[in-house]
């Protein structure tokens, strides 16, 4: 998907609303169960329920993995079903891989060609050579881990790099990089106070938010210091929608969620 | 497994001997197509030719995904043909994940429940919550990412990090979390004149070396440096052992590198 794409759906839908489909068989709604493919029913209910509120789906594939073969089905089914009946959602496949060069140009071949996500997130542990493969593919997106929005950011991510913090360095470095236009950034909104810098290193990239909602981030707080000319926001809400009822109302409780983020969104937009 | 026994195979196959399947179906003979999971027949051989010559295989999780759902497939196999056949091999799952505490569970679930690896390798961007849901399992490993095989390594990794380079402070601060013990470490052959420096830094840890082979790092430059008391190393090959013929005689080739290495690791040990 070409990013002026994905700028005219968030305007035409005024949200910039990502949803994370990190769906647990554990936590979805019981009466589910008795379908062949639970997780698949719950991520067809959640985006049909949805859609038109957010123009994002991201699902973690950690939470796929974990349930094996099964549920590497119910990622495929997934990413399917959003290509074949919602084309104009911006697919993120949240994976955070990252290998060496031939190694990660296979995990692009993975996510980009096997099962046509439009972007996907990648760790910067491994530097350049490990993100190019991913970079180089047309109208595809590399998201990278910058600031992460748990605790564990603290461990290595803001401490001095030669006088840097080393998410500054993750993004000055990756700017200077082949086919860098295709990059993002992952900014957690519980690290709102480091967005107003982040924005001055990477005044056009779009910026990947998790952290509103379930992990206490605040989206006000996130779009005074993130908003650009072009939004460059993408806000990533997972348990605090999905998950906001455990009966057979989940999809319409889900709704309800994202329609008041949604509606946050849209006045932010218009002020 | 216990890291006793690990320790106990290496005395007793007398080698320190990881050889890698990144399984490509691009690579592998031509009439080992005909099978139903090529890749599956392919590692088979492999594991079959070379198990007594090594104590552990690595399994690189990009070449199954990049084939979908047939390559999870083959990983899968690929894994509870080991654990069936060789219960005396470590067993490596070379997945460099990372995500925020609750994710990371899933991910070891995956790879610790679901599929039953011995270990797991591990990025650390991402911080303390991200490492120790792997760590938490008694009698796995987390071998966690410090200073890779690759020349990205020197974008991030080989930075000053408040007087500290970045993969300096990897290791130090990983050795205060809980369950630290679990700790491998991973040190690219490539750079060897580093290994002198983790060996202080980590003197009980074993190290996962890629490198040595295609990559062109030195066998008796790195165990100059990295052997401990316990040995503690694991040298990996990949590409240079399983790639040694594209022909039918591939499992046969294969062999005689694994041996050659087999034989340098055996004199390294008796001197």
């Amino acid at each position: 998907m070409k990013t002026e794409y994905l700028i005219d759906q968030i305007h035409q839908k005024k949200s910039f609303l990502c949803i994370g489909l990190d769906t647990d068989l554990d936590k979805i709604p019981k009466h589910l169960l008795k379908f062949e493919d639970p997780v698949f029913e719950f991520n067809k209910a959640i985006i049909e329920a949805t859609h038109d509120l957010c123009v994002s789906f991201k699902p973690n594939t950690a939470f796929y993995e974990a349930d094996g073969i099964k549920g590497w089905l119910s990622l495929k089914r997934t990413i399917e079903y959003l290509n074949e009946n919602h084309p104009e959602i911006f697919t993120i496949a949240d994976a955070k891989r990252g290998d060496i060069g031939n190694t990660a140009a296979k995990y692009a071949k993975a996510f980009f060609e096997e099962m046509h996500f439009d972007s996907i997130t990648v760790a910067p542990y491994m530097g350049k050579d490990s993100v190019e493969p991913f970079l180089s593919y047309k109208n595809k997106h590399t998201i990278l881990l910058a600031l992460t929005s748990n605790d564990g950011a603290y461990d290595f991510q803001v401490k001095n790099d030669q006088g840097k913090k080393l998410y500054r360095r993750v993004i000055e470095t990756a700017r200077t990089w082949d086919h860098s236009d295709n990059l993002m950034f992952v900014i957690g909104a519980t690290k709102a106070k480091f967005i107003q810098e982040v924005r001055k290193l990477a005044p056009n990239n779009f910026l990947l938010v998790p952290g509103v909602g379930a992990q206490g981030g605040s989206l006000q707080e996130v779009c005074e210091f993130g908003l650009n000319k072009d939004v460059g926001l993408l806000i990533n809400a997972s348990r605090s929608i999905i998950y906001a009822s455990s009966k057979s109302d989940f999809a319409e409780r889900a709704r309800e969620e994202a329609q008041k983020m949604q509606k946050e969104m849209e006045e932010i937009l218009h002020n």
